[in-house]
């Protein structure tokens, strides 16, 4: 049993409404007339972060990997609860003082939780479960329509070349390898956009994997232009504008964008959106109808890369 | 910096009162009129249950050792969360299997939650979220006063004797085994005695130590009675009646029954819950001015044991 069936295992649990059948960022759970969304992330040492990593940079992603969830689903994070597994003394206070700083950063409560002994020298695991309420449009990841517009926030690959960087030893350009420690959920972005939505989710595990994840669940097929990825200009300097610089930023993770699907009489809203809050938002394709995905460079099709993206990390 | 010294920074965090300064059982966030209760609790291999457990029962502690939380509030569960670090897969087959056990037993829907890959032979850290919604009244563990009876469900002891026992490397008596592997959220008890007690919590570390944490939240002292102390008959058998096995039972933890503090005019509706559920709720002390925890047998003071219960591993 690999792990994607283990989590059709888990499905068969999800029965009620509020699990979306574990399909999607975040579970949505009506109280009292409210909607309460809730998302659980765990990041592991050696798999999510580099034991290398700054502890501080650590609690920050912890949060901000927690919120993205939350920014996916339009909501307004009110609280969460740390999963803390103790360690190494230095360690365990630089990420409290991160924790610190992240939290002040989102105003966001600590509710409770849990601080565990882990055996001696044994990879930390640790777990954030973030609430928010939302409004009265909660988008899923399943409502792309055959017709829609297929959007994006901010840029891609940096993360994922920052990651490289630090693999490699490197550490510059900071900007890139920051993008990588200090993801920014796009939560304001999500609250504006979940009203004129079709479907939303954020890109975590790489765009053409979250991508095929939306089309599938929504039951279309979604082409994606590779020309039209958004790229930073840090991105661009490191490795050039040419095809294999946008087909691995397509297929890094980390990113942490928002990735949503909006009829087309939506653009002019979602455009006048990116001009008020300064956070780009670019058209990257469509959803049409049948099943799959598609990837085009200058209207030229293209194979879809043999990894789409990381598929047993989350 | 040692782990209360972490979690004394994280309660500067936990500024909203929803958190009730991390010092309760679980946090109480107000939601559209209505009382959700909130509560995170991860177990560690090695830690919170041996390697050689069996995987199903492993995921009936998660759940359980959540719901006792939710118990202690008098709420009712509605959901859950899991955080499930990903291993050996027969391990993993077994402990879905174990899970679908659980939350079927306790009609409890899977909302969400996360699944990550661990480093090879790394020990797993499994981590739930469970939610629950109270009544009006949700016990904290500071309301104890001077005057209040203090009363315990069930009966202690049998699970520490379970986890001695497999340390041992025995498995009989199997009530006791059992009793560490499967504990019991008292969830019906604890919700009807919501409303008629002071304070309540669960016992998970020892009862002395659990009964000196209410004390100190409640800014009062309390007295224990030993001779007082509910024990299994396999319990007795298997130790004997003597003074030894009540401070032994008094200091083990595991136990997940509810404690908790009522006034002396509730003590006939106490006493009436217990004949109607068939869950023994027993007087064993009280509560009285001062600071500090106080032993008795028999009207003798006792010296308190140099260890009260788990105190760096919850």
């Amino acid at each position: 049993m690999d792990e994607s069936a283990f989590i059709a295992s888990l499905r068969a649990l999800a029965t009620h409404p509020a699990a979306r059948g574990l399909l999607d960022d975040a579970a949505v759970l009506e109280i009292g007339g409210e909607r309460l969304v809730l998302t659980h992330d765990m990041i592991v040492e050696g798999v999510h972060y580099l034991p290398e990593d700054p502890p501080e940079d650590v609690a920050w992603k912890l949060v901000a990997v927690n919120l993205s969830d939350l920014a996916a689903k339009g909501a307004r994070p009110t609280g969460a609860l740390l999963g803390y597994a103790l360690g190494e003394a230095e360690w365990d206070i630089a990420f409290a003082e991160g924790l610190t700083t992240a939290l002040t950063a989102f105003e966001l409560p600590l509710l409770g939780g849990d601080t565990v002994a882990m055996p001696a020298g044994a990879p930390r695991a640790l777990g954030l479960t973030a609430l928010g309420l939302a409004g009265a449009r909660v988008p899923s990841r399943s409502g792309a329509r055959p017709g829609d517009q297929l959007w994006l926030s901010g840029a891609i690959g940096d993360a994922g070349a920052g990651l490289a960087l630090l693999q490699r030893g490197e550490s510059e350009p900071a900007d890139l390898v920051e993008r990588y420690r200090l993801p920014r959920p796009r939560l304001e972005a999500g609250q504006r956009l979940a009203p004129i939505v079709n479907a939303m989710m954020d890109v975590s595990d790489g765009l053409l994997i979250d991508a095929a994840r939306m089309a599938a669940a929504s039951a279309c097929a979604a082409r994606i232009d590779l020309e039209s990825l958004p790229l930073s200009d840090a991105l661009l300097a490191l490795h050039g504008d040419r095809r294999e610089t946008r087909l691995a930023a397509a297929s890094a993770g980390d990113d942490y964008e928002l990735l949503f699907a909006a009829a087309p009489d939506a653009a002019a809203a979602i455009l006048a959106l990116a001009e008020e809050t300064g956070l780009g938002l670019t058209r990257i394709g469509a959803f049409i109808a049948g099943r799959g995905l598609s990837l085009f460079d200058r209207s030229d099709p293209l194979p879809l890369p043999a990894r789409l993206g990381f598929e047993h990390r989350a």
